[in-house]
């Protein structure tokens, strides 16, 4: 294997640059071209790929976004845009491709990889809804954003002693809301992967302020609806005004951790690695802080697992 | 004078805190008594007024939000609550009263000069848009704030290359939202001291893709209506799908910056020196970079003014 | 078991607030009542001792530092200083004890254990420098500090094209210079882990240079020596100019990250429940994100482990 | 005139990026094309120098140091040194020179300017030591990094009740110490400008101590001298154990504040105006909020001016 490429697609992450940084490192450590394809797969099909060496990648890590682009791309999902695709990387001699994103673009991998170019997918994505990963790339630095984010509403919802609902990203996955919740110290958080009963909540509510509270944030991952469902449904139920905050598209930038530089730097080179080793249509995750990769088959066929405990203790600490 | 009261009212500021410690050690230094009213008029009224001494504003300089709390009161606008917030001084032997808020704030502080005591204005609001003073104590610390949230979405912007609009806080004045619209970079910054014509912004938006550039963000202040509204107005005229974030209430909180420090550990000393001076009915400004005092009456009959020189060098710079 | 108490010792770290928030309302969910201890051990033998609520830890999730105070007591290290606490613990009914800390701070612990009180040890140092553990609380806060130090010391080595050497904090563990190096690209990091040969330094310095960089970063970790020292060496062998900065107590303050509130929180809760169940004389550690305990003896028999492979990874990208 | 070069100059400053932003797309504005000089005079001298266009400055405003690089130059001092430069610009047509820099930087732009080529500076610096401006390009910046680090190392003071002296820069001015002393709420701030009379330090030191005070910070400017050498009087005076912190080279970095791109785009461009009205051999400035301009001689004769009120007003806050 003397040419590899890599691209990212799907949302963009923070720590993706950093991926790509490592990929290309290490790569040029083993004496191997890499190339960057620009805007994803839509770029793979038309032929938008640069060779990349040491210098393109120079003062990325910390930089949020991604410095290939990335883009949804429907021709892609025909087998004609795949066979473009295929082409573009046959004509360049290109034998491996690298693809950092989420399951929808490890799917647009697997597809590649049929048609005999291996893949190897690199989880990079804030909502950490990947299976057999524990983390995915992004996550920590959304986490920290919306963390951030909560402690500035605590400050004037403390003032005005009010009850703020705060909706996060997640897609079907609660970990942003639950770990946010926790680390924020929220009073309650809504999450897809329990139950969230209006009397329960309405009942926490209630109890804290008896106990005196009188500033309270719910968290609402936006995998179980609305902030401005849930602010009208405790408005009928207990007759309180909430604020409402959509935290949006700031949880997608950012300056990446450190946790996500490190975790995005080790998954990169391990993509190098692997096919390398010639290995093919598995993705890199990280399990017990080890770097491990699993069959893109057996990834997306399972469900991303989230920690109950944590949401126990959640609900144990906001007492 | 021997003893004199703080309080907080409106909406709560970055700084108020800074301004309150300020207010205490410089009536400590003259030898004079400080108390501190919580919850605004509702606890003046109601007596919810304690002594402060150098150790109650210890280690709250650089704290978000106020630990006086901020309330609103309908009673206070009341002739029958005015008399109870009086007698509540009275009966403390407090002379002299600073209030720290907005111009809502200020209309009260006025009543209470009317009925004997004196009292001095503070402007803190994020909005900026007290006149008779350049800047309100929480504007710099809520620019920073929206300012990094437009870095981030920048990130995903043009990793993306989409349009995004944000809309941020102000209440009628636009300074928040032109000010952060020129940190930042925004290609239109949309404001209510100007005409904000859409066939204006459609025409840049399209010049700007011309010209090659792919992301653009366009920065909506709340007082020329919602982002979402701009949103669906360029839907019609050009079919542009955008992306819209309502940066709400993270806007209020956080540690302030150096500058809001500053400007509220000045106000708040000189807001004690004035009362000292027997002055009365004023409001602490800034002008200049020096700190001044204007007359209630001056300061509320007037309109904050913009500076529309910013507004258009912003123009020049976004092309 | 009806009354426990904890104390923070040794140096402080982000995240102990966090780590006593959970401890204190864990317990107040089991009905146990829990005492603050303040100033350590110092505060141990001398009575320094309040009962604390729910209320006591409200709003200090977020805050760096601790609100218990640390102190060194030399006392304490008496058989007569450690009697002194036993009493002050037996004279209030007290049956177990939590201590948040390094490994001096544990030593004291079983000490207090001998003599019939459980205890119960909780990783709190930014060294992440204690054995059974992957990680202790502080150590991501202080990684992200040392990361952000990097990134705005790079802005101006970049633009004088200089060489810097940064020393960071670790005692005799290199983990934060390694991970930091690693996340913020340095071009060369200095552990006590490995052998660094200064001719290894010099001929990667000069390598960079050939291949046109022009501005280098190194990282030392306290433990092998002053970055002074090696400014001199790298003097001495090339002649080369560098500048030099010591991180110093920045790494120990500031808001606590994320990852540092969530690990606190959990170690916090699970000290609580050790104490329940019966058990005394362990540390609370995390292995493969799993909370877990083991014996004190043990984890202060083995050495603090460093992943070898992060540091060659750092090699490989850092060409 | 048609064509027109910037160059950045002297220690590197945040915003340095937004002033050069600023006069590239002015420059665009009015049809005049701008290029750019790297690595300062040196650059000037052996014709580094490249057309800039809109594209240029994309994606810049935001980030820390100067892509335009900076660098000392010796061979420019003399008289065949500037008739180098001089000789670049005129081979290209270039007639008009923005130099962003100190006022060392502006004694070469006089140096230009007697040769024939127009030239207008712009203050940039961390140091605030320029005379006829209020503030200089980077000062703010700088002063919110210091106040950051200051309000970390506070955790650390305020848990282990210790003494903390940290020195910040400024060359020969005190703003920058000064400032982030009120705004950090510092004990003791030394500065040049004033006495800083040992007795006084160690007196309120003690009288601190006295009234229960168990930390302190005291700020150092390095224009008095190291922070090392006042820890050594306070050991001699007093016995007292300090901790010393030098903030170094990360008080240059970082993503400018709103304020200092603010400042930056308003000099940029006003750099170009002046150029455009026929001026030469002016400085820009800031004086009350207006952007002003002042004759090189007359600012490089006169000496910066500190604002002793707000020395003493940090004194009679800081009991």
């Amino acid at each position: 294997m003397q040419k590899i490429a890599v691209l990212t697609s799907g949302g963009d992450a923070p720590g993706m640059n950093a991926a790509v940084r490592a990929a290309v490192r290490r790569a040029a450590y083993y004496g191997i071209q890499m190339y960057g394809v620009y805007h994803g797969y839509e770029g793979l099909m038309y032929g938008d790929i640069q060779e990349m060496t040491l210098g393109s990648v120079g003062d990325i890590i910390h930089r949020g976004g991604t410095i290939l682009y990335s883009a949804r791309s429907e021709e892609f999902k025909t087998e004609t845009g795949q066979q473009k695709a295929i082409d573009q990387l046959n004509r360049r001699g290109i034998e491996g491709l690298i693809v950092i994103g989420g399951d929808g673009s490890f799917r647009g991998a697997q597809k590649i990889s049929e048609k005999g170019i291996r893949t190897i997918g690199v989880p990079g994505t804030i909502d950490n809804d990947i299976p057999c990963t524990d983390f995915t790339i992004g996550f920590d630095t959304a986490l920290n954003t919306v963390v951030d984010a909560i402690d500035k509403i605590r400050d004037t919802a403390t003032s005005h002693e009010r009850t703020y609902i705060i909706e996060v990203m997640g897609r079907d996955a609660g970990d942003l809301a639950l770990w946010a919740g926790l680390a924020a110290g929220a009073e309650s958080i809504l999450i897809p992967e329990v139950d969230n009963d209006m009397r329960d909540i309405v009942e926490r509510l209630e109890a804290g302020h008896r106990r005196g509270k009188k500033h309270t944030i719910i968290i609402v991952a936006e995998g179980v609806g609305s902030a401005s469902h849930y602010a009208e449904e405790i408005k009928k139920l207990t007759g309180l005004e909430t604020r409402v905050t959509v935290l949006g598209h700031i949880q997608r930038g950012g300056s990446p951790t450190a946790f996500d530089r490190m975790l995005a730097s080790r998954m990169g080179a391990a993509a190098v690695d692997l096919l390398l080793e010639g290995k093919r249509d598995r993705m890199v995750g990280i399990r017990n802080n080890e770097i491990v990769d699993v069959d893109f088959q057996e990834a997306l066929s399972q469900k991303h697992h989230l920690d109950l405990s944590i949401y126990q203790l959640a609900r144990t600490l906001s007492i």
